[in-house]
């Protein structure tokens, strides 16, 4: 399928100036950006009406499937919140439950225009086929840890050989819950998988003070980071979620090691766990995507209050207006992720995936049109996403899904689950 | 016009549980919450489609005309966007941009289910003139210092009288920027007019550190509360706005003087300014208001965004993911604020100002529908926003404006005159 979207404003990269033009797609790639290649002929032409075109958003952590808790656990403390409600819900989990959960947030993504992710969750083949259907990029992340109820090295081995060859546009990262969920020789047999396939890793790391603070008192005073480097866990780099309470050394550590932090301002404020050093992880020269974590936590899959939290986040907290701009915050949520995850895209550049989103420069919030990527970082919401383009195809247009599934039968599916879930689960 | 709101699901008040039926209004009000009355023959009759009917949102804190600095005026220290921005556009504002500016804010209040306002800046006739074309209830406030270039007092009182009888939807605030603006004698003859006049009085407080400090050194330890305490200008009670650094004896005070809080939480954060104490309002028994703040340090008039952060900004603060639930943030998006500003609304209930909003339940972000309002505040933007009512007039139908002014019209104005207060104040 060949498109051409032409009267645009084109951002290439947040880096850079906008420019008008167009950009042309063949099969799942961009083929031209600016102009369009002599001969070129689009069986669709996508008039953009002057409307802003930019890539679509990474969302570098999230368990999609959650959006089945969505509004079942809210206002709760911490632990009731885990222990009470989402470990009983998640005890009966199905893989069909995954799969349908996975394609309401599917939903939600294109909607919200994310055309990329890292999920981590249980069963992956399912979240996987979610995610095809609606042809996002996704890196299927092991979330296992010490209580898992099968072998975790094996599964892992399984799933990276049936994923490493699969597709461009699918990754399987070894991984693990958290440091304060699993057991040293687990993490030692995930690092010599690592290892041994030269895969990077992907865990949660130091969301909480709590999280920190027990890791130093089990570990001979080492932090969540320089236990899990000690372990090897890191040695091919990775991505580590949250960071919300990574000290200096850490940062450097995550520098040196090449381990990309994903931040998630709306759940670690949700749940009560505090601000990310942001500020800190810039200054030590890391590029921090962005994620959403799940929706019994934040509750929205909305790259744009995550823009928006990581750049006024630390405003408030560095006491300075002029911290994290908001093209530091866009390239955060496009091209960090994608790069950190491996994948091609985050950009608009001949050669990348055709990932992209087109957003409505003629609502009021966006005017005046004194400087469109502070309005897109500062002023904006999903309400602006008028379509968005995954591989090449259109999988959203004002109001229509094409995402594989129909909406309302991936409705129907969620609301009896959720009922099931929250029967067996007996809250 | 008698209209017929049938098929919602209605939220009569945010501590009220959700019930399903209909909404009768006729003229401006309310007639009928739950079923229709006998004999009543709607002009238009409006399928709800089982989505989500509530009050219209109060933004009981902007500065509408302020539209014209969004992204003008971002990522810069605090001094540099107040002194080398903000304060040279501001010197060469017109009446005439301050209408424009207040006209794009109300499509972008209509937009995000905004009916009622509190607006703080130059122009009031204006202001009203443009609020009006929308149908917003509108409080005027006085934002006057002694560096005014009028006699502030004679034109607080010309106002007062002109407004204090024009309608039911509009009301006049003698008020003052702030503490560190304003001279003794100039508080005190504002005290003096809401004395006389028995006007509640509106006021930016205690918005940042320096302020409050600051002002102790000056006024023999007294905080901003206390100060302006001392010299009357609370007698009658009113609205403060911001409040971020109010301190326990002064969240005292604010109760006993019947004065509400404005709580400003994004425009908090991109400032660099704080974190109210929402918490210690609420358990003082105060019930705050939320407001937005200009868009030159927010940059959205969303107050989805807003109860957002009334409740997310409290639990990361208080550490206490169960601290400002969904139903309080609600209530400080709605009721609060129109109670606040004296006016006959923010509830759904006969007789009551037909000032409402129907938010879309199909969208994935509200799905599932476990409970509904915990998914409109933490999981809804303004994309939910199909409809907006504001005096029994639909003002805002999926893409349709329907405020007096033509959405072009209001571009093409807004692009001109910010054009020419940049290249005035010579940046």
């Amino acid at each position: 399928m060949k498109l051409r979207f032409y009267n645009a404003k084109i951002m290439r990269r947040p880096d850079l100036p906008l420019e008008e033009g167009e950009v042309c797609t063949e099969g799942g790639r961009i083929v031209s950006v600016g102009a369009r290649p002599e001969g070129f002929i689009a069986e669709r032409e996508i008039d953009c009406g002057n409307n802003l075109l930019m890539s679509g958003f990474c969302n570098a952590h999230t368990h999609a499937a959650m959006s089945l808790f969505r509004g079942v656990a809210d206002d709760l403390p911490l632990d009731k919140w885990l222990y009470e409600r989402i470990f009983p819900m998640e005890d009966h989990l199905t893989p069909e439950d995954v799969y349908w959960g996975t394609m309401l947030q599917a939903a939600e993504f294109v909607k919200s225009g994310i055309t990329c992710i890292a999920d981590m969750y249980f069963y992956p083949d399912e979240v996987y086929a979610a995610a095809k259907n609606a042809r996002l990029c996704v890196a299927l992340c092991c979330g296992a840890n010490s209580y898992s109820s099968y072998d975790v090295p094996a599964f892992i081995g399984k799933m990276l050989a049936k994923y490493s060859t699969m597709s461009d546009r699918v990754r399987y990262f070894p991984g693990l819950h958290a440091e304060y969920t699993c057991e040293e020789k687990l993490i030692e047999a995930v690092a010599d998988i690592a290892a041994e396939s030269g895969a990077p890793t992907y865990i949660h790391l130091s969301e909480t003070l709590k999280e920190v603070g027990d890791c130093t008192v089990r570990h001979g005073g080492l932090t969540p980071p320089q236990y899990l480097h000690k372990l090897g866990f890191f040695d091919n780099g990775g991505l580590a979620a949250h960071c919300t309470y990574a000290n200096k050394d850490d940062v450097a550590l995550l520098k040196q090691s090449g381990v990309v932090p994903v931040i998630n301002g709306g759940s670690n404020l949700k749940l009560a766990s505090g601000v990310a050093p942001v500020t800190s992880m810039l200054a030590a020269g890391l590029r921090p995507a962005l994620g959403t974590d799940g929706s019994a936590s934040n509750n929205a899959t909305s790259l744009f209050r995550e823009m928006y939290l990581y750049s006024c986040l630390q405003k408030k907290t560095m006491k300075d207006a002029s911290a994290v701009s908001a093209e530091e915050a866009l390239s955060a949520a496009t091209v960090n992720g994608y790069s950190a995850l491996g994948f091609d895209g985050g950009v608009l550049e001949a050669g990348k995936f055709a990932d992209m989103v087109l957003l409505d420069l003629s609502a009021p919030n966006m005017h005046p049109l004194s400087d469109i990527k502070k309005n897109v970082v500062y002023s904006a919401d999903t309400s602006l996403v008028l379509m968005t383009i995954a591989n090449g195809k259109i999988v959203y247009e004002r109001g229509s899904y094409h995402i594989g599934e129909p909406l309302g039968k991936i409705y129907a599916e969620c609301e009896k689950r959720i009922k099931r879930l929250i029967a067996e689960a007996g809250f």
